[in-house]
C-alpha cells in the first residue's frame, strides 16, 4: 500500500464529516459523542467477510459499501426505530487502491444519506481479507419485537423476497444471462443481489404492526424466529398474487432454479416481514393458535443459502 | 463446525445476558434497545484480526476476549464517559470449538463485568480466519477531547507504557525467557501483551483533565494526535522516575532491546495519556507554545510496531 492510516482516515474523513447538531465530537478522537434525545437508543451490529457476504469480481466498491450499509439499516428500521448514526470497522489487506477505499466509503455514504444517517467514527485495520464490520445507533420510542405477533394478525411482507437469491444463484452458476429473457428480471436480480433497495419507508409504514423483522436470513427462517408462541400460516397462493411473482417464476423457469428456495429460503433482501392488523404491504398469510410456520401449498421444502453451517 | 449459528447464539446468549434496567431489549431481535438517559451516548468501535492484533498459538481466547474489550473499553473511559454497553461481531472460521467460542465469549464478558458493561448483541459470521469487532457505547457527560491541551497544563500518564510491546518483543522473537531474570518482570510483559490489566479507575480520576486519550498506539503516536495546536514536550528524566522503569529497562536490556522503542512507540497499553493542572498520574511533561512532539533526552528516534503500513 502507497498510503498510511492517517492518509487513509483524512481521506474517509472528508467523504463521511458532515455538520449536524446530532454530532458533538466526530471522527478522530477515542469515541464519537451523540446526542440521544429520546432516551432510548437501538444498536446493531453487522459483519461482511470477502468471499463470504461479497466478491469483489462480482460486486463493485460502491455496492459492496451499499449493501452492507442497508443490511445494518434495514435492522434499524425492522426495530420501528430510526437510525442516526454508524461506525465502520475495516480491515484492508494493503493491495487496495486509495480509489478502491474511497468508492466503498461512497457507496457507504450513499446508503446513509438516503436516510439521513450519519457516519461518525470507525476503526482502520490491516489483515489478510476485506472485513466490514458496521454498527448502526439510531432513536426509538416504541420497539417492534420479532415476538409481538398475536393469533388473528396478519402476516405481510412489504415486497416480494427472493430477488437477492436469484441475483446470487445467476452469479454462482455462472449462468449466460444474456440469453435470458427478459433482460430488466435478470438486471433486477443481479442488482438487488450486488446491493439491495431496500424500501425503508415500507418499514416506517409499519410502526402499527405488533411484530416485525426484515428478511436478511430468508422468509422461512425469520417466520420462525418470529413464530415463537404462535404459529405463522403462509399461503402460497397468497404469495403468487405478488404482482412480481410471474417475472421471478419466469427468471427460475430458465435457470432450472425452484422460485419457492428464492422466494422462502433466500435471504438478503431486506423486504420486511410483519404482523398486525390492516397494515399495509402484501398479505402473505395469517398468525394461529400453534407454533411453528407452515409454508401452505408447496411441496418441496425450499431450501436456502446459508452462510454458517 | 459440529454445530450451527443458532446453537452458538444460544450458548453466548447463556453467556453475556444479564437482567438489567438499562437495555429493554436484548440478544435475539434485529437490534437492541437500551435507555440513554444522559441524552448523550459515547460510541467507538474497535477491529481485531486473526494473525495481526492476536494470535491463538500466543493467547488463550479468554486472553483474546480480555484483550479486544480492554482496548475498545479504555476507548470509552479516555473520553470522561462511563461504556455502558458493548456489540461483538466475530467470524469464525468453522473449525473453533463450542469450549473456544466460549471461552472467548468468557474473556469478554469477564472484561465487561469488570466495569459493569453489558454485552447486548452480536453477529456471528464465517469467514477464513477469525476477525472479531466490537462497538462500546457508553453515557457522557462532559467529553474530554483530545485536543484539550493547554499550554501550561502538565502532561501526565497513569501508568508506564511499554510492558505490552515488551512481551510482543519477547513472543515475535521466541525468546527463551526461563533465561530473563526477574520471572515477575518476564511474566507481566507477557500478560500485559496478552490480556492489558488495565486501571480504568486511572481514567474515571481523570475527570479534571483538560484532553485524554489512550496510549493504545504508542505513547509519541498519541501525544502527537493530541499537541495539534500546542507543543508536547516530554522529559524523559521524569519518565525514568517512574517505579516500574528499572525493571523495564532491565528487561530490555536482557534481551538486547532499545527500552525506549517500548516506552515511547510500543502500543496496546491503555494507560490513559493526559494534561491539566494538578491532575492524577506520573508527570512526564509539559505543554508548551508550539506545535509536534519533542522527546527530551533520548538520542535514538523510538521506533515502534504499526498495525498498517
Amino acid at each position: 500500500m502507497e498510503f498510511s492510516e492517517s492518509e487513509v482516515i483524512a481521506e474517509l474523513s472528508k467523504i463521511f464529516t458532515r455538520h449536524d447538531s446530532r454530532v458533538l465530537v466526530g471522527i478522530g478522537d477515542d469515541a464519537a459523542v451523540i446526542t440521544s434525545p429520546l432516551q432510548k437508543s437501538v444498536i446493531t451490529t453487522d459483519m461482511a467477510v470477502e468471499g463470504v457476504h461479497f466478491r469483489r469480481e462480482w460486486s463493485t466498491p460502491v455496492e459492496i459499501g451499499q449493501k452492507i450499509t442497508a443490511a445494518n439499516l434495514a435492522d434499524v428500521y425492522a426495530m420501528g426505530a430510526t437510525p442516526e448514526h454508524l461506525v465502520v470497522a475495516i480491515s484492508l489487506t494493503g493491495h487496495e487502491s486509495m480509489a478502491w477505499i474511497k468508492e466503498l466509503a461512497h457507496g457507504i455514504e450513499m446508503e446513509a444519506r438516503s436516510c439521513d444517517v450519519l457516519v461518525i467514527g470507525g476503526d482502520i485495520v490491516r489483515g489478510p481479507i476485506i472485513t466490514i464490520s458496521m454498527t448502526a445507533i439510531g432513536q426509538i420510542d416504541k420497539p417492534i419485537l420479532r415476538s409481538g405477533a398475536k393469533v388473528g394478525d396478519q402476516i405481510v411482507v412489504s415486497n416480494l423476497p427472493g430477488w437477492s437469491a436469484a441475483g446470487l444463484f445467476l452469479l454462482r452458476h455462472n449462468i449466460n444471462v444474456s440469453a435470458l429473457q427478459p433482460a430488466r428480471c435478470v438486471e433486477r436480480a443481479l442488482a438487488q443481489f450486488r446491493a439491495p433497495s431496500v424500501q425503508y419507508s415500507d418499514a416506517i409504514a409499519l410502526r402499527s404492526a405488533h411484530a416485525m423483522c426484515d428478511i436478511s436470513d430468508g422468509l422461512l427462517i425469520q417466520a420462525e424466529q418470529m413464530a415463537s408462541d404462535t404459529k405463522f400460516v403462509l399461503n402460497s397462493d397468497l404469495i403468487r398474487l405478488h404482482p412480481d411473482f410471474a417475472d421471478l417464476t419466469g427468471l427460475a423457469a430458465q435457470v432450472g432454479a425452484d422460485v419457492w428456495d428464492w422466494i422462502a429460503a433466500g435471504g438478503e433482501d431486506h423486504a420486511f416481514l410483519a404482523t398486525g392488523v390492516d397494515i399495509p404491504g402484501y398479505v402473505i398469510g395469517a398468525v394461529e393458535q400453534g407454533s411453528g410456520v407452515e409454508l401452505q401449498g408447496v411441496e418441496k421444502r425450499p431450501r436456502g443459502f446459508t452462510h454458517f453451517i
